[in-house]
C-alpha cells in the first residue's frame, strides 16, 4: 500500500504518541482532536491540523481514531463534520479506540456504504506501550483490509492480532479488561494483607512473582502501589468505562461474570472516592479504606 | 553444611518428585509417608523407608515435610511418634506443606524446645515445579537457618526467598494463592465470555498474553481450559484449603477480601460438582455451568 | 377531579388487572396495547379499544402507561402515534413502568410542554397486588397533581407515597428492586443450605420468619420455592432490568453496590438457564446449580 | 415437669435479660458468669450466685447457658470445673448460645453420657426480643426433651420451633443469620443509594415498607441507620461470628454462599473500622465509606 497520509483524530494522551511514531516512519500526518490545544506539540513537530474529522478524512489514505467512548467513535464517524461525510471510497478507518462492538459494527457499516474499509483496532499496553510502539492491537474486520493497514499498525504495535470480523477487536479487548480487572483486584488484596500481617509487601511482590501468581499486574502495578506512585498508565476512570461495556456485553450474550462485576464496583468506590482519573494501580486505596488503613 | 541425610515426611505428588531431586544431589534420603504404597517408587530408586515421623528424625540431618493441612503437619511434628519426640539438637526441620502460620509457629516452638530449627517453606510452582526443580520457595524463619538449609532447598527451587521470621513463608503463600485465585477466576471469565460472544478463545488468548492482561493464568490454564484438560497441576481441593487459610489469617488481622471471598465460594462450587481433586483450570466449568453451557 | 375517562396504555400481566380496577369504580377506560389480543377480555368487560396512543389520549382526562423498558414508554409517549401528539392540556399521566429516571424526566418535559401533567408512578406488590388494589405507588412529581391523580391512584394501590419531584418515584421503586434482590437472595441461600445440611426447610422457614430473619421474600417466595412453584409474580428478566436501571443510576451518581452486583450477576445466570420468564423465586435453582444439586 | 430451680450460665447483654424473665415466673434461679460483675443486678433482684459451672450444675433441674462462642460453650460444659463433671442424671441442659452444629453434637453426647439431656436452643430477636420475652427459639435434640423444658422456654419466647435432631437448633439459626446478614446488606446498600441519588431515604423506607421489599431489617435497621443510632440490638462481632460458622458448615456440606461471603467481608471491614461492637445496622457505614461520603 503506498500509504502517503494519515489522520489521526484524537492525539490526547494514547493518539499523541501514535501519531508521533507515525511521523517517524516518515508518513505525512494530519491530526484533528476535539481539544485543539492537545495537538500543538505534534504540530511543532510537523504534524498538520485539521478544523474537522471531515477535513482530515477528506485528504487521509488511513484515518485512525482514538477517542473515548462509544458516543465520541459515533460522532466522529457520523457527525454532521463526521469522517463519513467526506470518506473517498478505498480509504480505510482504523477506529482503535475501546467502545462497544455494536458501535464497530454501526460504524463499519456507514464507512462500507461509502466505499471505505472499517477495522476496529482496539489497543492494549497504555500509554508506555502507545510511547515505546508496542502495543498490543486487537483487530476486528476483513483479512484483506488488515492486510492493507499493516504498514500504519506496525508502526504502533508488536502483537497485532486478527481476531475475527468487525467487532472482534472490541470484543478481544473486552476479555483484556476483565483479565486486568481481575489481576488488578488480585494486586490489591495481596498487597493490603501483606502490610496488615506484617510482611514486607516488596519482598512478597519478589516471591510471588516467578511462579503461579506472577502477572503483568504483579510487576507493573504491584511496585507502583508500594511506591505510591498512582500516575495513570490508564486511568480507574476508563478502566470503569470498559468494564462497564464488558457487562453490558456480557449480559446480552447471558453471560455471568460474578468477579468482573464486583471489580467494576470496587472501581466505582475508588470513582467516589476522587480517584477516577488515577491509574488503576490505585485500586489497592479502596481494599486499605476497607482494611480501615490510612491512605494518605 | 556437611547435610548426609534428608528425611521427607509425605511423598504424595509434590513430595515424591521433590525427594527424588534430593537423591539426584547425591544426598542419602530417608522417607516416610502415611500411605505406605506412596513410596514403593522412591524404595525402588535408593530411598530408604521409616516407620513413622519419629524413626526418621532420629537420623536425620534435615528434616523436610510435605504434607496437606494443618492438622497433618502438626501431628507429623507432635504427635505420639512424631518428630519432636526424637529429634536432635541441631536438626532442621523445613516445612513445606501450605498451613496456617499459627500451626508454623507453633511447630517451631517445639522444634526450637528440642534444640532443633524450624522454617516455614511453602512452595509455588505445582507438580512441574517440584519435578523440574523450579520450585518458587517462600521462607519464613532465622536468616542464618535458611543459610544451613540453602544447600537442600536449592535442590528443590530456584527463587528462594526469605519472607521474614517464622510464619513468613506461610503468609507469603497465601498471598500466592490469593494472587492465584483471582487471576484464574480472571481467565475463567475471560474464557467464557470469549466463546459466548463468538470468538476463537484460543486466539483471545494469544493477543492478551502480551499486553496489560498477561499472567501464569492466561498462559498456562487458558489453553489447558480450551483442551478440557483438567489433569491437576493443582487440585481445586488444595487451592480451596489455602484460601480458607487466606481468608481466616484475613478475618484475624480484619483484612477484608472481598475478591478472595468470591473465589473461595466459587471452588466451593466446583467441589460441590465433583471436581475438587480436578485441576484449578476447572474453574471454567463453574463459570460454564453459571453460564448455562455445557461442560461435557 | 371530575375525572370521566381514564386510557390505560399497555394491558399485559399487570396492566389487564389495573384496568379492570378502574372499570369496577365505574370509570371509563379506554385502552391501547402492543398486542391487541391482550386487550380481548378488558373489551368483553366493557373498555374500549384505542388504535394507538395518540387516539387515545385525545380523549383521556387520565392517561395510565403501564409498559416495560425505557424505550417503551418514550415510544408510548413521544412517538409518531404517541401520546404527546395530541395530549390535551390539563391532562394527567401516570406512567407505572419501572423505568430510568432520566427516561421520567425526558417525558415529563414533553408532557408539560404541551400542557400536561406527569408523574412516574412504578408499583410494588406484583401481580397479586396488581388484582387485589393494593399495590404499594411510588409517585414523583408535582404535589398538586398527585392531589389531582389520587382517585385514580386510589383504585389501584393502597400505600401511595408522595417520593418527590419528577423522576423520585422511579429512583424509590429502584431502591424497592435493590432490597428485592438482595431479600431474594437471602431466601436462596437458607433455603439451599438448610435442604444441604439436613434442615427441613420448611420448618426453617417457619422459624425464621418471626424474628429478625423475616421478610416479605421469606413469608413469599420461600414457600414458592419449596413447592417448585416457579410461576411468575415477578419475572426474573424484569427484575433483572431493574437491577441494570438501578446500577447505571448509581455508577452515575458513584454510588457502589457490591450486594446487587452480585444479585443482577445471579440473575443473568437464570436468564442463561431458560428461566428469565419464571418467578424470581427460581433464583433458587441457580444456587441449586452451583451447590451441584438436581434443579427438576 | 416440676421445674424448680434452673441455672444460668453467662448473665451477659443476652442472658441477663433471660434470667430476670426466668425469676419473674417464679423459678429459683441461680447464675454464674465468667465476669462476675455482670451478675451483680441480677444478685440484687434475687438470684444466687455460683463460682462455677459445676457449683450451678450439682443444683439445678435445668442448665441454660448464653455463652458466645463454639470454645466458650465447650469450655461450659467439659472444661475441669464445667457442668458435665457435677451433672445429675435426668437434668437437662439447653445451649442457647450461638456456636457450631458440630459443638452442639459433642457437648450432647457428654451431658448424654453422665445421663442428661441436652437441647441446642439458639435464639433470634436480640436484646429487645429477651427482655420482652419474645425470642424466637430454634430447638434442636429430642422432641421428649424439648417437651419437658417448655415451661423453661416458654418464658423466654414465643415462636418455639423444634428443628429436628441435636444440632438443628444451630443449623436453622445459621439460616436465620444468612437471612439477617442479607437482608441487612440490602438495607445498607437502600439506603445509601437513595441518599446519593436525592431521595428523602425516610419517606423510601416507608414507601417500601408495605410491599415486596419489606423485612425486619427495613422496618427496624433501616430507621437507626437514619437516625445515627449504631447502638447494638446485635453486634457486628457476633454477626461475623456467626456468618463464619455458617460458611464453615457451608463449606463442609459443599454448599456455595457467595452472597453470604460477602456480606461476612463487608462486616469484617466494620470491624476494621473499629465498629465490631455497634449493632449490625453499622454496616451502612461500610457502603458509605466505599461511596465516599463522610460517616460521621
Amino acid at each position: 500500500m503506498g500509504v502517503a497520509t494519515v489522520g489521526v483524530i484524537g492525539v490526547g494522551y494514547m493518539g499523541e504518541p501514535m501519531a508521533r511514531n507515525l511521523m517517524r516512519r516518515g508518513l505525512r500526518v494530519l491530526v484533528h482532536s476535539r481539544t485543539a490545544a492537545k495537538a500543538e506539540r505534534l504540530i511543532a513537530e510537523g504534524a498538520q491540523w485539521r478544523a474537522s474529522p471531515a477535513a482530515l478524512a477528506s485528504e487521509a489514505d488511513v484515518v485512525v481514531s482514538v477517542v473515548c467512548d462509544s458516543p465520541d467513535v459515533e460522532a466522529v464517524y457520523l457527525g454532521p463534520a463526521g469522517v463519513c461525510s467526506t470518506l473517498r471510497p478505498g480509504t480505510i478507518c482504523i477506529d482503535m479506540s475501546t467502545v462497544s462492538p455494536q458501535t464497530a459494527r454501526t460504524v463499519a457499516e456507514a464507512v462500507a456504504a461509502r466505499g471505505g474499509a472499517f477495522l476496529d483496532a482496539p489497543v492494549s499496553g497504555g500509554k508506555p506501550g502507545a510511547e515505546a510502539g508496542t502495543l498490543t492491537i486487537m483487530v476486528g474486520g476483513a483479512e484483506a483490509d488488515l492486510t492493507r493497514a499493516r504498514p500504519v499498525l506496525e508502526a504502533l504495535g508488536k502483537n497485532i492480532v486478527h481476531c475475527g470480523p468487525t467487532g472482534s477487536g472490541q470484543l478481544t479487548k473486552l476479555c483484556n479488561q476483565i483479565l486486568c480487572g481481575l489481576n488488578l483486584l488480585a494486586v490489591s488484596e495481596a498487597v493490603v494483607f501483606a502490610r496488615e500481617v506484617g510482611l514486607d509487601p516488596a519482598v512478597m511482590l519478589q516471591a510471588v512473582s516467578t511462579g503461579a501468581a506472577g502477572s503483568w499486574a504483579v510487576d507493573n502495578l504491584g511496585p507502583r502501589m508500594l511506591k505510591r506512585d498512582f500516575a495513570p498508565m490508564f486511568m480507574i476512570d476508563l478502566q470503569h468505562k470498559d468494564l462497564r461495556i464488558a457487562l453490558t456485553a456480557a449480559e446480552q450474550h447471558k453471560v455471568p461474570l460474578p468477579g468482573t462485576a464486583l471489580v467494576a464496583q470496587l472501581l466505582v468506590a475508588g470513582k467516589a472516592a476522587g480517584e477516577g482519573r488515577e491509574g488503576t494501580q490505585a485500586m489497592v486505596k479502596t481494599i486499605e479504606r476497607l482494611a480501615g488503613m490510612p491512605t494518605g
